[in-house]
């Protein structure tokens, strides 16, 4: 009986991942089954993030949060739950996130008096504390951080890219000029967001700022970074509203400013969401399943020793260097004695570890082993010896590497558009267009409409072109600066 | 204008704290006040947890999830929301949470078919995972953890120690045989709770089994870490829940064991919360303030520079000794120069920081500096040559004082009681009594109605006493083991 239940996992661990080309949306899944990172749970649209999808997790959140105390944010908690009069204070605020409410009726074995929000956003119940903290231009600027479990109603839920509930980490600034909170806004999407999804996730970014119609609900402007997956559609990988004084003047969030003035606050808001596994994924992955870089991946180095006992020298030789290397790395010796090394190789390139190690019997006899590099596939024998240079080395080029091939494949994409006919058939084929447009909402309504493509942002990396330009669609005179168009998550 | 704002910031800071002896339950709330802790949300019942007492929360977690990985522990995300009939299979379970549930009935704009419940806490949601994860012996043991926010309705909202929605972690495991769940409780019980309590947090416990009345929704077995807070009242302090199959049975959580047959799995859940921070503050603090042990503060060491400008020579020294001892200790240097001295040493007493330093002109020309305890008010001089020894030495000092100081409060009021009579007295003085009990529920339910006290365990610390031994309330056939009993948080 064990065997045949062995066999029934052989088959469920063999199951095919659909090819990117063949089915993009079911190679994103598959490739998030054999993982395991997450599934959908019992609840409509939200998920189970199961332990290794949350180890990334862990280690995308504790980067961040490094790098934000290195800023000076502070991390706080705010209640789960939003008095609904809250939220109505800011008009197109409660506009915007009202489809998407869960709204809790009764606690305690009764009807509330007043029915509760689960929190979409925090800005409305922060705001409230901010103005009852801030008296002073003293109390400026107040940076506070907190990360927590978001409700958004979701129709169409994908795993890590669109879920009822997900987690995030959402950002909120006061300070005493509009200048300083647009600047803060800016310096956070550019030091911290731009940096980190680069840095560790390897994904290329463009950083610009949104139409009027795709900016947050009550901000005066909404700047993003915009990364491109496999299949040519752009993923929305953060974003930082410059909220100005709008939610200071609902919240009456106020201070004395050094002249004995009461003056409103103007404020940032800025988060980051389980989504950047989503686009992690995405951006690397291959038709073996998962491949992870090496700086957020939560094995980077997998020992295969093969060998059929516990107590075999080439064991022992694996759990030496694991011991010897695990202060450095992220180590995972899989010492399983009831699976062959194949069903084990094929096990964490599914997982995306970034570097195998084989070590046999005849590895051992030349004090060397096989390292395999998840990314390319490329093998090579390395002294054991010599492991202490050898690993860092590769995973600093698999790290480079991952990102250089992912800006590689964005810049090919890269067309400047200039006639609605060739707009047509970039959208079509998928990738960034870039083209000059009159920056109206219904011309972009209709552009939507025709193309399903919307404006992703005004790019801060181009500079403006020479000369007068006309919209790409509708002919009248456009932003000087070309917009990035493309089909989007 | 400003200097007016100043005295009002100045009559805030100086407001007294209500002396323990006076108003214990005004004290506590008074010393989150003037710690900045935390305070009441805008909606009843829930808390805010500011960025001081977040840091505290952030400490306990970072320790408590090393220890859990320590022992194999692995991260997992599961919803938010949990389906009505979920809680329902459990018979004993929905009846123990009912009274205490927050229900969304209407999302993304319309009624739900079957309302959610916000989770009071997660066997359900997770053992229906279980169910489908566990297959075959070798998926055994299962061992999850979750770090989530939970929402309890609470008719009496008290700062941390009891609120609508607060932080936790929920610790889920199944196992093989009834025996391995049942260690696997103890062994987090004593060797993460116990172990971290004590010595992080520098709360002396005892380990103990809990009456049939106070067990956990669905348990067999529930086992506790019981803390004796200051005004003689027990804080139960983490719980360790021996499931055995009964929610394995309820959600058919089963495995192939290694002989071919179908068994349900045996199943512990274990969880602390912010609950702790409560305890944290009543084991400690003084009616000058909070109080925190130097193993779990944010700041360990505040330096003041007694000087008036920013570029004092006094200013320079203590930003260097900064420098070179903030790799070792979290130190904070409190370079405002629009606050006198005394207030600075008044705003850190309040927030509890273990040590300050206090150097002026004076004492750098001696190259020396004074160092006050927070906890005694000791005053020594120390070279500065010498921080690096003296300030660990301190630390430590600081740590083992508080955890012997909370041993002996607690073990002086320590009373075996054998009548009726002095049982009352006891009860009335404060602190642990000790009896005798024939653990019928009816007999503990009458000593609750007529002394407002309940058994908090039958510790483990102790042993059986020889002979034969009778009720201390009801007379019948007792336990030769003595129940603890106390008021209790």
């Amino acid at each position: 009986m064990p065997i045949v239940q062995h066999q029934q996992k052989g088959d469920e661990a063999m199951k095919k991942i659909t090819s990117r080309s063949e089915d993009y949306s079911g190679w994103y899944s598959d490739v998030i089954a054999a993982a395991d990172l997450a599934e959908h749970a019992p609840v409509r649209g939200c998920m189970i993030i199961k332990p290794y999808g949350y180890a990334i997790w862990e280690n995308i959140k504790n980067q961040l949060d490094k790098m934000f105390k290195e800023k000076g944010v502070e991390n706080a908690y705010f209640p789960l739950f939003i008095p609904d009069e809250f939220l109505k204070r800011e008009a197109e605020h409660v506009e915007g996130f009202s489809p998407e409410l869960a709204v809790v009726t009764h606690a305690g074995g009764k009807k509330l008096e007043e029915p509760l929000v689960v929190r979409p956003t925090s800005e409305t119940i922060i705001y409230d504390s901010f103005s009852k903290w801030i008296q002073s231009y003293r109390d400026l600027p107040m940076v506070i951080n907190q990360w927590a479990n978001i409700v958004r109603w979701e129709k169409r839920p994908r795993l890590f890219l669109r879920t009822s509930e997900f987690l995030w980490q959402e950002g909120h600034t006061a300070h005493a000029t509009a200048k300083e909170a647009e600047d803060y806004a800016l310096m956070i999407l550019h030091d911290v967001y731009q940096k980190f999804v680069e840095e560790y996730l390897a994904m290329p970014v463009y950083c610009g700022q949104k139409s009027r119609s795709e900016r947050f609900a009550g901000a005066l402007n909404t700047y993003c970074i915009e990364a491109l997956m496999q299949d040519g559609k752009s993923l929305q990988a953060g974003t930082a509203h410059d909220l100005s004084d709008n939610f200071a003047k609902s919240f009456d969030v106020t201070f004395l400013d050094n002249e004995g003035n009461t003056r409103h606050v103007c404020q940032s808001s800025w988060g980051v969401s389980t989504r950047l596994i989503g686009g992690l994924i995405m951006s690397h992955s291959d038709d073996k399943g998962l491949v992870l870089p090496p700086r957020i991946a939560p094995i980077q180095l997998v020992i295969i020793p093969i060998c059929k006992t516990e107590d075999d020298a080439v064991m022992a030789e694996a759990r030496r260097i694991k011991d010897e290397l695990e202060k450095l790395y992220a180590i995972k010796i899989d010492s399983r004695i009831n699976l062959r090394p194949g069903e084990k190789y094929y096990e964490w390139e599914k997982k995306g570890v970034p570097v195998r190690m084989e070590l046999g019997p005849k590895d051992l006899a030349n004090n060397s082993c096989v390292l395999v590099r998840r990314d390319t596939g490329e093998k090579q024998a390395c002294l054991i010896t010599e492991l202490k240079i050898k690993i860092p080395e590769l995973l600093d080029n698999i790290q480079n590497s991952l990102l250089e091939k992912a800006k590689e494949r964005r810049n090919e994409t890269n067309t400047n558009v200039d006639t609605w006919e060739d707009f047509e058939k970039g959208i079509e084929r998928g990738g960034y267009i870039f083209a000059h447009w009159c920056e109206d909402e219904s011309c972009e309504a209709q552009i939507k409409e025709k193309t399903k493509c919307v404006t992703r942002c005004l790019p801060f990396d181009f500079d403006k072109e020479d000369g007068e330009h006309v919209c790409v669609h509708c002919g009248k005179k456009a932003n000087g600066k070309r917009w990035i168009f493309a089909k989007a998550y």
